[in-house]
């Protein structure tokens, strides 16, 4: 009899699961359950769908459910796995048995959601599954006034697209500035600027103290006072969805995500999980974290179905390169910028310049501001953040890529660059910064009674 | 008295060398001497005014005389440089002498002229000086037919633009396709559509047999019969400018650039050469290569400064990445692609693939095809060349950083990206040519009789 292997979660890392689990290992038979009616789209697009950029919901599509089938998945759309059973290798959904050989549980997130009165009235709007986006894209268009709850990235597209839909946004954070668990205050401005622009009524350093209305919502009562909205848009964190994984005994660490190891692989045997439910290591302190991408959920469930095909494959600690658009404005970053570094105690050099995405005088280019962070004394890299217009994700990729693998300031200081007026300047924002940081200590070495511009060890 | 630092150069080596050096150590009496009224400005940017994406020629100074003679610098102008007496430490300048201490050759580059006949003949225009480009560009206004001759980089910018422009561009190569010593050929196909798309005639295949004329040219004979001409402008090979130093008895390598160490050192104590005169190892082969780009230069140029102002600094070999615009297609590169692979006999794997620059259904989303050489058996990346829109400079600057220090199809298929809709993909097409190398590469160890894209060793 053939090998069964159990998919839970029709997300980025369950669709990598089974599909690869599949291609490497033909003679598996893989079934997938997903509560949802669709698969394979791509929720990260529902924001510029709102926004207007993307015309059409359907184009967020990449695949149907009918060309798992034809690759030969069991596909068990709009079943809700309600059991699993680690000792009798069986789940259970819509009161049935489904025996397993291997798992994995890909349940993704859920978002956090206030807890605060009023948080059940209608009018509270959570971004997740595209059938209910358009509805609610329906209802946008007979409404005017709109709060988005939470800085979050999520939160940051949607109040910039909404914005620049037309709607009156109020983006309603306690924080001081967006995204304040990750990105340095340096990295905000511009975004505040950017969403400011798109008519979004910035109301920082406000904590939500409940949601106001009889059944629907009507405003936010808050630390600042009331918010009057038609709805408001829930963008707090994103929750591992470990409920099912916890009641059959598996664990969590200190992030609310299960644990697994550098195969995806939980304590229990010939079960993996993979995606948002899990926390994997950070590669530069290797402490625990969780919350990445789409692509970091992409390649988990690549990882868990080579395991699962008998092909070995390691998961490496994570770098994070990270990237968005921000009302008009690019801004990313990889592994830690200051904000987080300062947190977590980690000391660093800093290197910061300013370059252009194309030669200056060209059409079309834009400032690129790059930061990084060095080790003190070796100079590798552990982390920066970039903001301008182009190429921000690209670098943002490359740098992840060579912190990861050992790089220094010196190293960048003198990369190669192409340069050619219409796509790369003369000086490589990324090797100015570099460049930078190396003269200021040089000056520190030379003249001690100046200090560069170095935060100690 | 202060060391006496000559530079024989105002371009992109010789500016770097003279105000680094400067900058790094004041007591320095640093000297340069061009031949040319100006300084500092992007001669790069000469085909993009000439075709109107860049508005004024103005716009092209960086920076001006004034500026140098305010940091410091002795500046000769219009000053061409007839003589070097090494053994007496001087050179000669209008008929009279300077002595130095420390020279810094950095006379770059001179255009291969056609040997053929008329090639002296009026209405044949080399690119390089920002005054001759701005009489050009008027003359340009008055003639309806152009011819650009030689499919080299600077030749595809110039046929490309003066193709926007509106002329009648005729563009002629011996080869089959353009930039044929370098460019693959699948990389030059959608050049060559994007080419004609602004109207230029290829005629490749096609070799110069003479310029036609009485006092100007009116036509070039060519193999494949005349090709009636207003001008002709003349975009074949750089040949380092050497003549001075050679006539000091300083030698050139098998290139015909200056031979230097990696401090760019001459064999003789205290005498540098940087820049487009000058050979570099390359970093796969180590055979000695030149005619790279400004940025080159001016890193070249850096690192002679640092030796002459006491800081030791060595030049790596250069993995050389490149890109360009041809009509509205970017294409670029890194250290070899498979034509200079196969002329070299350097055995390659092969990977292929095709990815988006954005999320596939975001406006904007270009294809962004990926090819990769890698060493087989270590797999460790050697080349590769990239073509579409936006991001084929920042990709290619990674990739030779990451060929540099030895990254194989392994780091790059499992490499992380961002994945957000504006501004990158689920898939980074780097990933997805690294991941479709090694499913064929298992393919062919699974089913030896079928053989995976590997060219054998």
């Amino acid at each position: 009899m053939s090998e069964r292997v159990v998919v839970i979660g029709g997300g980025g890392a369950g669709t990598a699961a089974s599909t690869v689990a599949k291609r490497l290992k033909p003679s598996l038979r893989v079934t997938v359950f997903t509560e949802f009616e669709d698969i394979a789209y791509s929720p990260c697009g529902i924001p510029f769908v709102h926004g207007g950029e993307i015309p059409r919901f359907e184009d967020l599509f990449l695949s149907t459910v009918d060309r798992y089938v034809a690759d030969g998945l069991d596909m068990r759309m709009e079943t809700v796995v309600t059991d699993i059973d680690l000792d009798r290798g069986l789940i259970t959904a819509r009161n049935e048995h489904e025996g397993f050989d291997q798992l994995v549980i890909c349940t993704g997130f859920t978002w956090e959601k206030p807890d605060v009165p009023g948080a059940n009235l209608e009018g509270l709007h959570y971004v997740k599954n595209i059938r209910r986006a358009m509805e609610f894209d329906r209802l946008l268009d007979t409404v005017r006034t709109v709060a988005v709850i939470g800085a979050s990235p999520l939160g940051v597209e949607m109040a910039g697209n909404l914005g620049r839909r037309g709607l009156d946004v109020s983006f309603v954070d306690e924080g001081s500035w967006v995204l304040g668990e990750v990105l340095d205050p340096d990295v905000a401005q511009p975004v505040h600027d950017s969403l400011q622009e798109h008519g979004v009524t910035l109301r920082l350093g406000t904590r939500v103290e409940a949601f106001l209305g009889d059944d629907h919502v009507r405003a936010v009562a808050t630390s600042d006072g009331e918010i009057p909205c038609d709805v408001a848009i829930i963008c707090l964190r994103k929750m591992a969805n470990t409920a099912l994984a916890q009641a059959a005994g598996l664990e969590v660490g200190t992030t609310g995500g299960l644990i697994v190891d550098e195969r995806m692989r939980t304590k229990v045997d010939g079960v993996y999980a993979a995606g948002d439910v899990i926390e994997v290591p950070h590669g530069l302190t290797m402490l625990p974290i969780r919350g990445l991408t789409g692509s970091h959920a992409y390649a988990q469930g690549r990882t868990a179905a080579a395991n699962i095909a008998g092909v070995d494959r390691v998961y490496d600690p994570v770098w994070i390169p990270w990237g968005l658009v921000a009302g008009d404005y690019v801004i990313g970053g990889f592994s830690v910028g200051e904000t987080l570094a300062a947190a977590m105690g980690i000391p660093y050099v800093l290197a910061t310049g300013v370059g252009v995405s194309r030669a200056r005088y060209y059409p079309g280019a834009r400032k690129t501001h790059v930061k990084l962070l060095a080790e003190p004394g070796s100079l590798r890299l552990i982390g920066g953040q970039i903001h301008g217009g182009e190429g921000v994700k690209e670098r943002c990729d490359f740098l992840a890529f060579a912190a990861k693998r050992g790089a220094t300031l010196e190293d960048l200081a003198w990369m190669e660059n192409i340069y050619s007026p219409p796509i790369g300047a003369l000086f490589e924002p990324i090797a100015i910064a570099a460049q930078n940081a190396l003269a200021d200590l040089a000056a520190a070495t030379r003249e001690p009674a100046q200090p560069a511009r170095a935060v100690p060890a």
